[in-house]
């Protein structure tokens, strides 16, 4: 046999810290603004529905954060994930380009969620908490805080947005072998979901909305926190386990990644795997090009001004600025649930705001085209998300066979979709339809955000 | 962090042989007999549904069979397949035993069948052949055979029994993703299926006549071959890589185990994990004691004579000598598809008559039960065919709990249920029955044997 396909770490080499990007950037975020004064918010602000340690980490500007060893101990069913050279991809492409991939669908709620998942519920649990409420779409993010949940003996409470909760029941199904509860949102439980549901009782729902029934009940309990699967700092800090995996994976490839891709919805994925080569890159290191691929239905990156603005529907939670289409702003229907967020993640805005990263949107239908080439020389079935870096890579491994130059490209195969089959269904059988977002819906929503002098 | 979870292997180290154990078993396995005559078959009576390499594997004698390097290279991306500790799950049991799990949903296809299926292609496109027929149950072997014609280029027909081609739509989506087509058994696309449905319009379809339609389909057409999941010499040789690697995986945990356990339908998973180590035994070796679990509702092991006995319900395929509950035998429903077949692997069969394994039976709820418990210590959520080995597992466990005695416990968990989550859907609601097959329907059919003198 030739050279090797996957590149594994035993468990001792599961990172010991977390790597924390803000040490290393030329710039600060931008505080939090509290939505009442819309004043820069502090630790005590965030206290009803985070534990504190969680809220040290959301502003902490230390590059390293140690993993508290239970949490080292969990990672150790599935972590550290392999890296793996798609060499049947490469030769179906018949490009130069050599294509790895680091694999989080290995996790047993199939995705990279898992990582945060664990380290949340050991935070929550340690401050004496003893429930945990949060929104999931596709269901990805759901499924991982309950099983977070069984492992650390806390009661899990996810709202769904609606439209997923009927057409993935085996999400729900999921989360209930894990012992969570599962609803679907907007829901009769809040004040939020009711106040939706007398305005417009047939909605599908959304992520804003499902995001503000799960604060709600964090916030009028005092037994019981919030969690958030995306987006905030500290969930992309606990990502960066994948990419710190995945430099000492290259170092055993001999090889260095020229291209970095990522799918991106809040952003966790896409800056777990990034932010540790960004960091070495700005750290003198070198340089790399990194893509975040999003959807054309909800382009938040490509679209989207850097902007203060709200994190969900309701207007409940603190105000960050990043790149929004504006909160009121709900995406056509489209395949990847994971990615229908009409913001991202702070961080994620600010590197592309310095100009450390690029951002692409795709069409769905190319997207499975891509994911299915794919699945057929790989194997696995990646998740509707992960089918927009596959897209962007094999657009990049048929630009190196242009070009005649090898570059290595490096993706995060963020989740696989065992619980998507639909989608691919549908694809196949011609019903996905690639609509565009309404520029008068989009325009209307920027219109609506919040003022605030940045 | 104490000792390690995981024990992993590199690619190097996937097994250069399939391991063979009739060359280690002090009986010759009886002869497959010709349908019309009775006779014993030669390699010729198979020809027009096999390759000839993989027929010379099923009557071969040798001890090893090189496996092709077009084959282990294919292996690269998913085996060798880990060894686990499942460190939680002994703490959750409060329990001395040392309980191992050797993980094969890993494979793209979310079991072991991939296995057999990468080599039954890779042989079939050698021998010239364009097309693969067979049958499915639960849907993991058909899924198996997709993703493995895509990787040879050839085209595959799966024959899926109708109660699960309904019950499980995304297998079908799955199937069609690699490219294969997928048809609900009984059809009209054959004699067999169409003798059938004249008779019974509305029957929900069993293996027996799924295996009559691909059968067929094969013996008829001289570009297709019939490739099956489980039950025949060359599927069993094929699978023990799992043991192979687990051997080696115990040398690195500096443990050995003492007690086997696999779930069997058609017996090859249980087969692939166990002969590895009944071979070393038989050899001089350490003795283990293997236990092969399966469901009460079709007791083909616990409660089928050793006889000659066809494959499958329209008497196309050759006898052999098994356990079997007649091929007339019907089981009731029950959620573990792959565990619905009326006989037995002849190997496995054999291996019990000579007194070198164990078998038992259990009824699903409490395996479901079993499954719950281990999926909420150890995350990966098992197919409903590997919760009856789980049963048994912390049966054992426990047992030692009671003896106050230390032992290993190796377990094959041979596939994920990610595609079988109504079952644990209806489990959590109540809603599965524990029904028995009919005692007189079971003499009926036994009374239906053909009268073949051992």
């Amino acid at each position: 046999m030739d050279a090797t396909v996957k590149y594994l770490l035993d468990e001792t080499r599961i990172p010991k810290d977390w790597y924390n990007i803000v040490a290393d950037l030329p710039r600060a975020p931008d505080p939090a603004l509290h939505p009442g004064t819309l004043q820069p918010i502090g630790p005590a602000d965030l206290a009803p529905i985070f534990p504190m340690d969680l809220i040290l980490q959301e502003v902490s500007t230390e590059r390293h954060v140690a993993i508290p060893e239970p949490v080292r101990e969990i990672y150790r069913q599935w972590r550290p994930s392999p890296l793996v050279r798609a060499r049947r991809l490469e030769k179906a492409l018949d490009t130069p380009a050599r294509i790895y991939f680091k694999y989080e669908g290995v996790s047993a709620a199939g995705s990279h969620k898992l990582n945060t998942a664990v380290a949340q519920a050991f935070y929550n649990r340690e401050a004496g908490i003893r429930r945990l409420s949060t929104e999931t779409g596709a269901g990805q993010w759901g499924s991982s805080l309950a099983y977070a949940g069984a492992l650390f003996g806390l009661e899990v409470r996810v709202f769904m947005v609606k439209s997923s909760f009927h057409q993935k029941p085996y999400r729900k199904g999921l989360m209930e072998t894990w012992g969570a509860t599962c609803i679907a949102s907007p829901s009769n439980q809040t004040e939020a979901g009711r106040r939706v549901l007398a305005e417009h009782p047939d909605t599908s729902g959304s992520l804003g909305i499902a995001i503000s029934e799960a604060v709600e009940i964090a916030a009028q309990n005092a037994d019981t926190n919030y969690a958030l699967g995306s987006v905030l700092n500290h969930v992309l800090l606990h990502q960066t386990i994948i990419g710190q995996e995945a430099i000492e994976q290259f170092a055993l490839a001999d090889d260095y990644p020229d291209i970095l891709v990522g799918c991106t919805g809040g952003g966790s994925n896409f800056a777990g795997l990034v932010f540790p080569f960004l960091g070495a890159q700005l750290r003198g290191g070198r340089r790399v090009k990194a893509i975040a691929c999003e959807p054309a239905a909800c382009p938040t990156l490509t679209r989207g001004p850097f902007a203060y603005d709200f994190g969900d529907t309701g207007h409940l939670t603190p105000l960050v600025r990043m790149h929004t289409l504006g909160s009121a702003f709900i995406p056509p229907g489209f395949h990847a649930g994971g990615l229908r967020y009409h913001g991202m993640a702070p961080l994620v805005s600010l590197v592309q705001e310095l100009g450390l990263i690029e951002s692409r949107a795709f069409k769905q239908t190319p997207c499975f085209e891509a994911g299915v080439q794919f699945s057929r020389n790989e194997g696995i079935l990646p998740a509707p998300e992960a089918n927009h870096a596959i897209r962007a890579v094999i657009d990049e491994a048929l630009r190196c066979k242009e070009e005649g130059v090898s570059r290595a490209i490096l993706f995060n195969l963020s989740g696989h979709g065992h619980f998507d089959m639909q989608a691919y269904i549908d694809y196949f059988a011609g019903k996905l339809e690639d609509r565009s977002y309404d520029e008068a819906d989009l325009q209307a929503a920027l219109a609506e955000l919040p003022k605030v002098a940045a």
